[in-house]
């Protein structure tokens, strides 16, 4: 393999001149990384059937219900080592925060994009998948016919009335990714349509997005061979920070919530208020990967505080979203205020 | 990152002496590959549990029903880059292969130990999951309950009966695994049980193992961070192949079935009898990623056969599995018998 060029930038001698002619509404005082990512990377084949959905569901909301909006993205995206793809990388996430949250953002009257990992965690399906129960556990055959073993039904049935209602009202759109690459790409475009609505859009970014990502220019088309060599080296670029395009360019007035998820206590805090100087968007959610799901930190440039499930809480099995998206809620219903009065 | 040390061995200078120690009951003419890993990585704390399991169910096979006995391994196995695991490698694999086969061979009277990734497609459940359609659109609410919808009830009903047979016949043992270093571990343990069967015994070998992997000596502890420097790279080492070992020490009178997933026609067939000379196996089913549910090709030292659907029957959805697997049985078969005639 070559040596690794200095900087990303370096390595697509193409992209400054493809800048102007592919992105030609943004004002380019300084070539940044993002651009060079557009430019030197493919948008999904089907990204504009997935523009034309959204578009449908945010004119229906627009027209018909005047619901907020919530762009939840849930779940890890993978980075390809190989053209025809047989290995990637990939991040830790089952998508238990995006799915649950989305679930309460639904209950609280907002209408939910949902950009999620395939086969992830899906909002209410979520209570009976990726369980030790296999599907058909759930099942049993009484005078000839498959029904819902009783042992489930009752509460099922709770959840499915939620399921058809979000469904019947037209409050949930689903929209998949698998990598990296489509993951900004439906990234960009859904901010794209979302920014209609000015600040009654939210962006709540829970996916584990790859901080590194294998360029297009440099992955090999067939499965890399084993006996070649007795070692394989994989060199990664770091995936620039859409953050802050996200805040200045594609949904300037929409309010945006991010995660910084940490196994070392010590530093959350540190960085969370990194990323708040660094983006300048509203609100970081910390936590951590050991207590994530009893405790997590609302991070501001004003203050910090800790949201805590109870002992009795925890033993009564109440989920942490069940507090957390309303208060995110309040905070959003704040900056629509704010917004209104500028 | 420091150089890489040129061989595998080199880089544990301390595993030739606790080699004597740990496997004593292997003769050791040389040092292994397998042997070091063993050494240099710790067994998942689970194992005594899962050799307990199989050892229950071996044993209630030998004195109740007499059954040949499958292992079918299938999914992708992963490798972790931190020890706190966020972030890993991972083989594409549904475990399509692996959940069918696992379905035709307990039709056609065989007990099944099933090692499969966690989350994979497990055999019946997989008409279910990993669908378009999510858990709670195979549902509907009729007369306030929860019930399953029509639409999917009669064949539902088909695969459930099949399902809840090979349950209480106790048939089907499911074994999850997650990294290669469990799937190794655990396919060991497993050999060792069922090497009690000998010629009786059949390992399917469809899991898509991790050619590559980042040696526990060499991970980093925690999330690895993403400022520090610009790009990233991983030094990967290369899985022992293990296969040999398992054909001849683990279980070395089973027959034994590999598989071969190329994307290149050009090497498919060279690969395959390239894997036969090497390991001294029986049998190994190769197939290009594009036509894999269409074709596939039996490759033994003596000759090659394919085995393909005819448009007729890719027309009925006729899955090449149910083609596949008694060709398998009536290799096995005659394995058996040669045995008994040594």
């Amino acid at each position: 393999m070559p040596p690794l060029p200095k900087s990303f930038h370096t390595s697509y001698p193409d992209a400054d001149s493809a800048i102007d002619r592919r992105i030609p509404d943004f004002p380019i005082a300084q070539l940044l990384d993002e651009d060079v990512y557009f430019n030197t990377h493919k948008p999904p084949t089907y990204l504009g059937e997935i523009e034309a959905e959204i578009s449908e569901f945010i004119d229906y909301h627009i027209k018909n219900t005047g619901k907020k909006v919530v762009l939840v993205t849930s779940g890890g995206t993978t980075v390809p080592l190989e053209n025809n793809t047989v290995r990637f990388i990939d991040n830790f996430s089952a998508g238990t925060r995006g799915a649950t949250s989305a679930e309460y953002f639904l209950e609280l009257g907002y209408a939910v994009v949902f950009l999620h990992r395939e086969f992830s965690l899906l909002p209410y399906s979520r209570h009976y998948s990726h369980t030790t129960n296999c599907f058909l556990d759930y099942m049993t055959e009484a005078n000839n016919r498959v029904e819902i073993n009783p042992n489930f039904a009752d509460e099922m049935l709770v959840v499915l009335r939620k399921y058809n209602a979000a469904k019947e009202s037209n409050s949930l759109l689903l929209v998949p990714f698998t990598t990296v690459n489509q993951y900004l790409y439906t990234l960009k475009t859904i901010s794209g349509v979302l920014s209609k609505l000015e600040s009654r859009a939210l962006f709540f970014l829970a996916a584990a997005v790859s901080d590194f990502f294998l360029p297009h220019s440099r992955m090999p088309e067939h499965k890399i061979q084993s006996q070649t060599s007795g070692t394989l080296i994989v060199n990664l670029e770091q995936v620039p920070k859409f953050l802050s395009r996200l805040v200045d360019n594609w949904a300037p007035t929409a309010m945006i919530v991010s995660f910084k998820l940490e196994t070392d206590s010590l530093i959350l805090i540190k960085k969370a208020i990194g990323a708040l100087e660094r983006y300048q968007h509203q609100l970081v959610i910390g936590n951590l990967l050991q207590t994530r799901k009893k405790e997590v930190v609302f991070v501001t440039l004003k203050d910090e505080n800790w949201v805590r499930l109870t002992e009795e809480q925890i033993g009564k099995n109440v989920e942490i979203e069940s507090i957390m998206i309303p208060k995110v809620i309040e905070a959003h219903d704040q900056w629509i205020k704010s917004k209104q009065n500028n």
